[in-house]
């Protein structure tokens, strides 16, 4: 059993840059996980980890020979953990590909159905709104300016939904390329006089487009809408959080098909 | 116009203390907000504003001439805001009585729905709640292991919805004497063998019960549910993030009313 006493270790080092820089992670194509309950759905759903810090006293799962697992010491793991309090476990994991395919094409239940978030930029809600597409049944595709998907805190609120599901990152003019070809439309949650109530659209085959927390969707993806759509509320809100309001719809798309 | 330029004058400890301090904000029945979008908030639905500090270019809306007006400097705003980065104002304010009515009695639309929190205790959760359920008509009741309402971080996810919707604190005992006295059955939001699909069942007069992010409601509130409920979803997912679930019960309960 390999044992690390040093925080200056360079697998440490390694570990707490791919905790904190977005960048280092998109360099290295690893990042970093921090609960036993991720490393669980890491080890269930095959992901290819690298390498498992844990301390003394931690329940891990049976990780595959092939990673390296180290233990700890407490102090180790908290200039490791970017948690407050750590959960006994960090580990490392090789990010997939987040390139499109060269076709959308329906999933394995036939469902066709997609959510484009764009420039949602809080990661527990990035997490959270993967979470719930995973849930009913649609892919997730980030455009340019979202939460970075492998932040630690993007994956904590995913759930270990990182692991089971594909989500693809790409540019909007893109993203139009493929939903013409698909034959596709694309719907974004906005408030503009033509929108439509949510109710009355068939969101069964779509992609349906949510924006920023702030700003809601951009003018650029506002104006490559086919149409847009508003789920009726009272009319002193304004908005819902943009996670609640991807649930929603998600749920809105799916209801039918229970 | 009053100013204020060091960090240890009374007024700025007082304000980080009700940052930072449940048991502070409980006792002084006060509680601090961060930004100039909860001040317009604040100030449109009329909450008793009492201290404004802000710092100079800061676009403030024209507040009550009874609360405090201060300027700061950079660095007292620094000292006293929650936020990494300040934006430009913090305010104190009077906290409202969350102790329920004697009675629970329908909204003035007739609308005759509550949403029971048990032990939710993500402030960004039970803030994006309070938003869902003001847009969709439902009253929040906090059971005891909540997060703090008036914790920055609430306030900040609830985007002014303290202002304008009353939300009440109570513990379960209580709660299931008002519900019987008013006729309306619990439904718990939960997976067990008798769970009920939400979709079959009325929940336009009720209270939902959602529970914690990591267990669940707790033994004792899923004791006193009339029914349990769940929202379908893909099979391999276990649960959704409990501001999601909140979202899409509230929705479904609401969807009707539209």
């Amino acid at each position: 059993m390999e044992v690390i006493t040093s925080k200056s270790n360079a697998l440490c080092v390694h570990l707490r840059k791919l905790a904190s820089s977005r960048s280092y992670r998109e360099e290295t194509g690893e990042f970093l996980c921090d609960s036993p309950k991720l490393l669980r759905e890491a080890v269930q759903w095959g992901a290819p980890i690298r390498a498992v810090l844990f301390t003394e006293g931690t329940e891990l799962p049976q990780v595959p020979a092939a990673c390296r697992l180290v233990r700890v010491t407490e102090g180790v793991m908290k200039s490791v953990s970017p948690m407050e309090t750590p959960q006994g476990v960090v580990f490392s994991c090789a990010a997939p590909d987040y390139a499109p395919p060269e076709r959308l094409e329906p999933d394995g239940l036939g469902r066709f159905r997609f959510l484009a978030l764009d420039g949602v930029q809080d990661p527990g809600n990035v997490g959270t709104i993967l979470r719930a597409a995973d849930a009913f049944g649609a892919r997730v595709i980030l455009l340019p300016g979202c939460a970075d998907l492998n932040n630690p805190k993007t994956l904590r609120a995913g759930m270990g939904v990182h692991f089971r599901t594909a989500v693809y990152r790409c540019t909007l003019a893109k993203l139009m390329a493929l939903l013409r070809e698909a034959g596709l439309p694309l719907y974004g949650a906005a408030l503009r006089d033509d929108t439509a109530d949510a109710r009355v659209v068939d969101l069964r085959r779509c992609a349906m487009a949510v924006g920023s927390e702030g700003r809601g969707l951009s003018a650029a993806v506002l104006a490559a809408c086919d149409k847009t759509i508003r789920i009726p509320m009272d009319p002193r809100c304004e908005s819902l959080n943009a996670a609640s309001a991807a649930s929603v719809l998600l749920w809105e798309a799916a209801r039918d098909d229970y």
